[in-house]
């Protein structure tokens, strides 16, 4: 009710938008303003960085302006000779432009402006280029996507030298090259301008720029409202639609990075020219949450939580964040937070917030980003699942584990559902593959996703989560993994004693309902907290059910007997994933828990499984049916539960101990778990109980149906009964139940 | 004949030494003398290294003092109760001595006193240990070479407190607790103190200190001469035999770092009592040489080159060499790169010679190490072969090739003759697998060397060198390898155009001549050398040649059409260390170039060989026939000659590129490499000629039979004559030949 009051508000006010006065004559005024190039002015010399940022920037440019000007006839796709000219010509031409509303010196304006009349003088010969992409042809480039991007660098570089060229001049390019590209953009393209999509907000973002600084305001409007201006499209329903209420982009972290870029640029400039939008404060303030989004989803190695089709090695430490790091800071709340992370990107916007930066961190400011324990709902009404992180220590030695229950994150979602993964001291500990591609490299299929990409990457079993049947989320089909959803039960992110996630599924598999609930129990100060795994899979007929965990350490030790393949390995299935497993190990547990070591990182884990005389245990090692060596040889650890209607899987995992071989001493290599028990698990709740060796005990009582603060739950189990209010309750304990 | 007069001089001073008077009176006056105590008390609080290693002392022995003296009878063997408890005493009396001497505080020297007097009360009720070793029995521990190691530490605490203590309590510590030890090693234990080996260096430095502070010169001589006197054993002797002219340690350098303690400890004990002895130049100065070699046999991350038995974590960080390190630089010229190791190492010794070091370094004048391109002989007489490094570039990223042609370093020696491994920006890029342990951890057989050390790591197929036959060198036997080692040819380390490094065997395998020489090829400023292996066999009899090289990372590309085996991997063989590896794929070449790529720390690597049509290549995996899991799942690319009685290996390496996915791209992924060819080999000699992608060519003369200078070489191939003079030439061109 209150997110439709607010709508109207806004859809009042955008109607009457044309008719409120707005400035026009200044220059530069779009992300770069008046004020900015005062404050870069007086500051320079003063704050390091802005400094180092400020000499790379101009030694980039006066190498630009020794090199004669090349304009070439588009012709080549992405990563070919023309491709690679225009876009190394959009960034010189805007850099050159900061530098001269910066030094004043013509002879930056006078580059620009030989660039952009070359460009008038050959633009109106161009047709469509000769390797366009169907869906979102180009001019310039072979897909719209990097015309659109071209013209948010350079709508930037004219509104920086539009004060030093002649009307006539001005007019030679509006006429032969920004209104052309407008109409092929707003007209002939109007099906990719009126996307509600990140390819869309590139380009309603390049026209808006660009029809800012020609004064053209009904185009504005057209960016802001979409081509009918009927609010069905355009910027604003780009805002509504492709973020969560909590800042959260579907495709996740990755290509959230990626798409923040157009949307901060062209609030930014939004913010100058209609202050009166509040753009940042549009739906709550969603795009200041989507910068804090995607900085929560990074490990403390800067690193971005690698789900969905992503690159692993990718950091915070990527250009398209420098703006919204520096914008953050000086608009959203001088979180000092944010000049570590500017502080380790190296570079900063040059911009009045680029020298507020630059000062606060020259004046010592600066502290560890606050990572902390949260859960970022998906979908534009953050009614689609959603991911949860927990997060133990401070940024030298943090304990984290994500679980994701979101949607599937369109073409580049994995199927996924229910999985986590874990982070511990600097690295990953039980990872997500992330995607298979080797970027850019020629050798690796020009650097595209790979084959195995789909065969492996996105399927369930390569995931720490259940796989039903040795068969991928619906059937590994994307079209309708995208119509359906996981979802959140309860979280705990306050509780000094437990931290939890708990959330279920019931569209991955037909019939079959899974709930997972992971939580953090504290062991103390100066201790790791426990990891306890509850994984409930219900469903009315039999099944397979396998749970993986991807370890990235060496095995050290297991009290499993397993039957070791020692001459000879076999692929664990044919299809859906498991053809490119070998089965290196398999056994039977030995006793009623099983528990399995691995040494990574000079760290020990355990985790430590209930078992049953039907339980099985593999050792798995990626790179089966893998021509080209395009996967890792990565290590796994499965427990199968080979025929059951119902199956709880309860994990346990421990970090502990040292190895140093350095130093040459080894501590706690053994785990300190004494024992885990399932003592009552029904429909109603679900009853763990684990011991340390120092008989210390911790009962943790988890709702299973009704998650309610205020709702009482009894459970029954081998005579004992347990009672508890609300989604969860924690005991500890050191004597006998 | 130098030496030999050398040595006669110096047993006429040997035979003079107790004739001449010594200093005995003053405390302390072993490693901590006057001076350094002094120098320790006017300068805490000046240098940040100095008063950090002090409050870390400082700190230890303060909780020391909280604790009851704890002095159980020895009972468990190596890592159990009482040998922790006993290891740990030494060290709580040495440091309260040192905090003793530095602050004069009466409680530190109550400490010790307590601790001596214990250890007197017991000692004379104990016998040998019950869980003795037999070869070097101990009686506070279950071997000799701990008690050893426990008398070095506990005669500098005596001497610390000596002064403090009364006549009669020292005559009780000394006639219950001292002389009875000196008595066990020098009279039971005379094997070990007369053995000319480590345990035999840590016996008569423990022995000789404890003299020194009681003043029992006899005993003193007997240290340094022998138990008879004769000079057949003792320190000098050890000093004579143990390292090589050029300080390298026939062990390696993981053994090295470890021996090097007693040696350093004892020498500087002597250059206090008896500077005449000159001890620091004993040798043409043998020690500081030693100290300089240990150093020299590390990377530029500090970890020591793994070869034969050895951890490859293991780093200069150590603590044995704190020692090696500060005294080094105080008295073996003030080398300020040995600065920046003391500041990685974060530790200083307590005396003159930390002091020192604090200073320098709070004054700035720490420098990187200088690493260099050097060989060490290995052999008392220098002439059992060696090893040769050869390096290219700064600190920040050096090439660096280690090639090891030296005897076979005895019990922890590996069949590795002719083996060479490669580093770069940092890390190992063509590895040696070190040994397989897990220091410390219980799991793993209690941190002992596991069977796998055995049967991969001392094999040959585990190196990157040739086997023959698919044997270890000397058929795997110890014995034999220990009698015998591979020989220097020549070695170029001042041409700045070309590094060179070449040695041969004929022992490793009977009638089978092996020569390698591996150079690195100057390509310019800013790029990276190339790598040249000119790997020749001849034997009389036909044989299979193997050639392995065990890269560290992730296959990109072969233009070798492999057959993979996607569904079912098997063994490479039964035994000799085959049998640990995985068939992962096999081919013949192409081409008459058979080339690699792989990507490893975001940079790319290509080995290109020259193939005939039998040359087979296959790509291996480690971790077959590994019941427990000790082998990590390392990658290996192997070249086969199947039969041939002379085969030459010719290959250049090259590292190119960049692969950045987080600034997102990717340069130079492929090789630069146009051409390779063996234009002539024969025994006279070899030429090589390469050229890479912009038609620039080397052709590389090497002598195969005679390095001398001057000598002249002609070798006719293909109706090409080539000559040189001397062991090699180079000629670099654009055009033909």
């Amino acid at each position: 009710m209150k997110a439709f009051y607010h709508k109207s508000l806004w859809t009042l006010f955008l109607i009457l938008l044309p008719y409120l006065g707005w400035s026009q004559g200044e220059h530069p005024n779009l992300v770069l303003t008046a004020k900015g190039v005062e404050d870069l002015r007086t500051n320079l010399g003063k704050y390091p960085l802005l400094d180092k940022t400020f000499n790379k920037v101009k030694t980039r440019v006066l190498q630009a302006l020794d090199e004669e000007i090349n304009i070439p006839i588009p012709k080549d796709p992405g990563g070919g000779y023309t491709h690679e000219v225009h876009k190394q010509n959009y960034k010189k031409m805007y850099e050159a432009g900061l530098l001269y509303q910066i030094e004043q010196n013509d002879a930056y304006a006078e580059y620009v402006k030989k660039q952009l009349l070359g460009y008038a003088a050959m633009y109106p010969s161009l047709g469509l280029h000769p390797e366009r992409k169907s869906s979102n042809p180009g001019v310039l480039f072979w897909q719209g996507l990097n015309d659109s991007v071209w013209l948010v660098y350079v709508s930037q570089a004219y509104d920086c030298v539009y004060d030093y060229l002649t009307k006539k001049e001005r007019k030679e390019i509006e006429k032969n090259l920004f209104r052309p590209i407008v109409k092929f953009f707003s007209e002939q393209n109007v099906v990719n301008f009126d996307k509600v999509h990140n390819h869309g907000t590139w380009m309603v973002a390049g026209v808006g720029m660009i029809s800012y600084v020609m004064g053209d305001e009904e185009m504005v409007q057209k960016t802001l409202k979409g081509s009918k201006l009927d609010g069905q499209s355009g910027f604003l329903k780009q805002l509504d639609e492709l973020f969560s209420p909590d800042g959260y982009y579907t495709e996740g972290p990755y290509y959230q990075r990626y798409a923040l870029m157009p949307f901060i640029l062209y609030a930014h400039t939004l913010s100058h020219r209609n202050p009166e939008l509040g753009i940042y404060e549009y739906r709550n303030g969603v795009l200041p949450k989507a910068v804090e989004a995607v900085l929560q989803l990074s490990y403390t190695n800067g690193r971005f939580f690698p789900i969905n089709d992503a690159l692993k090695e990718k950091t915070y430490n990527t250009a398209e964040l420098v703006y919204g790091v520096d914008i953050a800071f000086t608009h959203f709340g001088q979180d000092a937070g944010l000049l570590s992370i500017a502080e380790e990107q190296g570079e900063l916007m040059l911009g009045e917030e680029g020298v507020a930066v630059a000062k606060a961190i020259a004046e010592g400011k600066a502290k560890p980003f606050n990572y902390r324990s949260l859960e970022l709902s998906d979908g534009s009404e953050g009614k689609n699942g959603g991911l949860g992180i927990l997060r133990d220590g401070d940024q030298k030695d943090q304990l984290c584990l994500l679980m994701k229950y979101s949607s599937s994150g369109m073409g580049h979602g994995h199927f996924d559902k229910l999985s986590f993964s874990l982070y511990d001291k600097g690295v990953e500990v039980l990872q997500d593959y992330g995607a298979v591609r080797f970027l850019n490299t020629v050798q690796k299929q020009g650097g595209r996703y790979l084959p195995e990409n789909k065969t492996w990457a996105k399927q369930t079993v390569s995931h720490n989560t259940v796989v039903v049947d040795a068969q991928s989320n619906y059937k590994g089909k994307q079209k309708v993994a995208d119509k359906l959803n996981s979802e959140m039960f309860f979280t705990v992110f306050e509780d000094p004693k437990v931290q939890i996630i708990s959330a279920l599924d019931t569209t991955a598999y037909e019939g079959v309902k899974m709930q997972r609930t992971m939580a953090m129990i504290s062991k103390g100060e100066h201790q790791k907290p426990w990891i306890i795994d509850l994984f409930r899979v219900n469903a009315e007929e039999e099944h397979q059910y396998d749970l993986p965990f991807y370890y990235m350490g060496h095995k050290i030790d297991s009290n499993i007997p397993f039957k070791i393949h020692s001459n000879q390995w076999n692929t664990m299935g044919d299809d859906h994933g498991y053809q490119h497993l070998w089965n290196m190990a398999e056994g039977n547990a030995a006793s009623h828990l099983a528990s399995f070591t691995w040494l990574q990182n000079e760290r020990f884990y355990t985790l430590t499984s209930v078992a049953n005389t039907e339980t099985k245990y593999f050792m798995t090692q990626l790179g089966a049916n893998d021509p080209e060596v395009n996967l890792r040889k990565d290590s796994g650890f499965m427990i199968r539960q080979p025929k059951a209607k119902a199956h709880t899987f309860l994990s346990v995992i421990e970090a502990h101990g040292e190895f140093n071989p350095n130093a040459e001493y080894t501590v706690n290599s053994e785990s300190q778990l004494k024992d885990l028990k399932l003592l009552a698990d029904t429909e109603e709740g679900s009853v763990v109980m684990l011991e340390d060796n120092s008989s210390q005990r911790w009962v943790l009582m988890i709702a299973n149906q009704d998650a309610a603060k205020e709702s009482k739950h009894t459970v029954t189990a081998n005579g004992k009964t347990y009672e508890w209010v609300g989604p969860y309750q924690l005991q500890e304990m050191t004597s006998e139940l």
